[in-house]
């Protein structure tokens, strides 16, 4: 049997979303800037996917801006802001939990003299809001926090940010890469004034994603040339990339209750039975604020590696944390964030949950896990002696 | 009848490019960046991607890095060797007749101290090698020359230059989108340490593209995140997107030849015809060194966006420059540079053929070309006043 449950790194595109992408390569081919017919035809085909997305976080079409993804759309909005407003302050505020994609773009902005305060969050990975608070200062500028986390699934307080952000007329920028098609988003009511995603997260295509810039913010450009995006971001429009993600945002907001009800329930089955049936294992951040098909567990005495090379034989796909930083034998930077100790942090697994996630295939993964978990520590040494004590 | 004559802007997707992606959309899905056999499968067609990229230039796969188009590619090489030698100096050369992807990160390191010099081109668009010569200083540090001309089709003498920027311990990149496909590039013997490509200009898909580094020349990153690219470029790779670039482009250097027979035979019949039927006409660019799919004709005493109106509803796409410019009036940069007297520049229009272009269809266009150039010109005061002269 082959289970996926990997999701958070990345879902397939859903079919009804290929098909929308599909007249776009061959037949309505025209570059989107150009006058004539061909050109046209795919301007309005990515008019329509600017105001899918645009309506899927409750923002206007004019203040969505495409991009090759979700790390293009953080690096523009962090290093953007920095570079267009840093005669007012080069303070930034971020967490210790962020993905990379902010984490980076943050250390090179601290290699050019900005200076970077790293909030620390609470036992579940949320940000602690008097940190923030404390942190703030007269030359802050941006405060940059995820709407929920790729590692462990927890949902920031980001309402609560946005308010603190407009109280201190501070620009407020969220990575809602995992959030989007799982969290109800509007973006006015949140107090959000930037935010990336990325359609590969919502069963759309790789290599697309966008950035809202809510009307009256100017990020400096990333990536300039033509007069793509009201000049913003050069490059040709990639049409069947975009009107894929219009698609699969859309249909992702359209079934979110029903998908969130399925995930959730599977995922809730999933962790219970792990605490029935394995010893020694914790279940990482908390239950409340936390993306339905989040599952992440650390087992004690084995190595998530072991772990997951086992259930790859068995056809099962999970992950260690985020892909992106996969081949790392570092632990998680974001588990250990939470406090987790580092000896459970090394044996943690992350399990992604999808619409097409089956109750056969979690009882599938279940049966292996429990047989991986047992052989991996019976050739445990530490586990030998824990069993002795 | 449908024409299709704007080529340089964007081509169609090819047949079996389409084939070769399908499967990366929904079936084979993985993450490159994930370790379990879902991520490892994507990652294997995205090797090889890698070396088909790398082998149409003679280089190795570990010196190509994807990216989202040309234009990305284009603003990482310049800013990113700009800022990572900057102690070295602040001083860069350019030509006048670069695409917006190349100036206006030029005009972005301007404001931030660099100097840079814009080298003026001969009557055919050629830059001139002695300008280039005399503009070097101690404290040049990247010469950026494009292969080929966007709008004149004009091809530079980059082995020469090359020869130059060596000889002088300078970084050279070429924005080579126009030249792929069309013109052998071997990018040791040409001497160039850094090449932007773009997918969708030889019938690969739109969306993706590459850069080609030098082994030992480290450009500062323009997008930080994940790990891919080997660090240099963080973001989920685009498997399907990567695929198609390498099949496309793979396919396009297979039938070069071939393919730049059939296009340079109607290209020249096209301007034959044209010189031989239309009065006060001027052929741009010089058509020694020239990509064969390129014509660029002025028509005295019209404007270019009424001819493209007229051809359009004649279902013939053509284009008044870079599509990347569109809805601009201004006179092009490119044709202003070789010396074109703006009444003329103001009605060029750009005609670039493809691999599928048929006779019929340029027989079709020189009749409706003949039609509305007499048409607009009856309507012409300045022709009446040329006319009675």
């Amino acid at each position: 049997m082959k289970v996926y449950l990997d999701h958070a790194a990345t879902t397939y595109v859903d079919e009804d979303v290929l098909q929308a992408m599909m007249p776009y390569f061959v037949d309505t081919f025209g570059n989107a800037s150009s006058q004539h017919q061909y050109g046209q035809a795919s301007l309005n085909a990515v008019d329509r996917a600017r105001e899918q997305v645009a309506a899927a976080i409750c923002a206007r079409p004019s203040e969505i801006y495409f991009t090759s993804g979700g790390t293009e759309a953080d690096n523009w909005a962090i290093k953007g802001i920095a570079h267009a407003y840093q005669h007012k302050g080069k303070h930034l505020i971020t967490t210790v939990v962020e993905h990379h994609a902010v984490l980076h773009p943050m250390e090179q902005l601290e290699k050019e003299g900005f200076e970077v305060t790293y909030l620390p969050v609470h036992a579940d990975g949320r940000v602690d809001l008097e940190a923030l608070k404390k942190a703030i200062r007269p030359d802050t500028i941006l405060i940059s926090v995820m709407f929920a986390n790729n590692e462990i699934g927890t949902i920031q307080p980001i309402a609560e940010i946005g308010k603190i952000a407009k109280e201190h007329k501070i620009f407020f920028h969220t990575d809602a890469v995992q959030a989007m098609g799982a969290c109800p988003i509007d973006v006015k009511e949140l107090g959000i004034d930037l935010l990336s995603m990325s359609a590969h997260k919502f069963y759309g295509p790789k290599g697309v994603g966008a950035l809202y810039i809510r009307t009256g913010v100017k990020p400096q450009k990333l990536i300039t040339g033509g007069a793509q995006e009201r000049t913003m971001r050069g490059g040709t429009l990639n049409t069947p990339g975009i009107v894929g993600m219009g698609e699969a945002l859309s249909k992702a907001v359209r079934d979110m209750e029903k998908n969130n009800e399925h995930i959730r329930a599977l995922r809730d089955y999933f962790v219970a039975e792990v605490l029935k049936c394995i010893p020694d294992v914790v279940v990482n951040g908390g239950m409340e604020h936390r993306l339905p098909n989040n599952a992440n567990i650390s087992f004690k005495f084995i190595e998530g590696e072991s772990i997951l090379l086992s259930l790859d034989m068995d056809g099962i796909a999970a992950s260690s944390g985020s892909a992106c930083s996969s081949g790392s034998l570092d632990p998680s930077h974001v588990l250990l964030a939470t406090g987790l100790p580092v000896e459970y942090a090394h044996g943690s697994i992350r399990f992604t949950f999808g619409k097409s996630t089956t109750k056969e295939a979690v009882d599938y993964t279940l049966e292996c896990l429990k047989n991986t978990i047992e052989k991996l520590r019976a050739w445990s040494p530490l586990y030998a002696d824990h069993i002795r004590r």
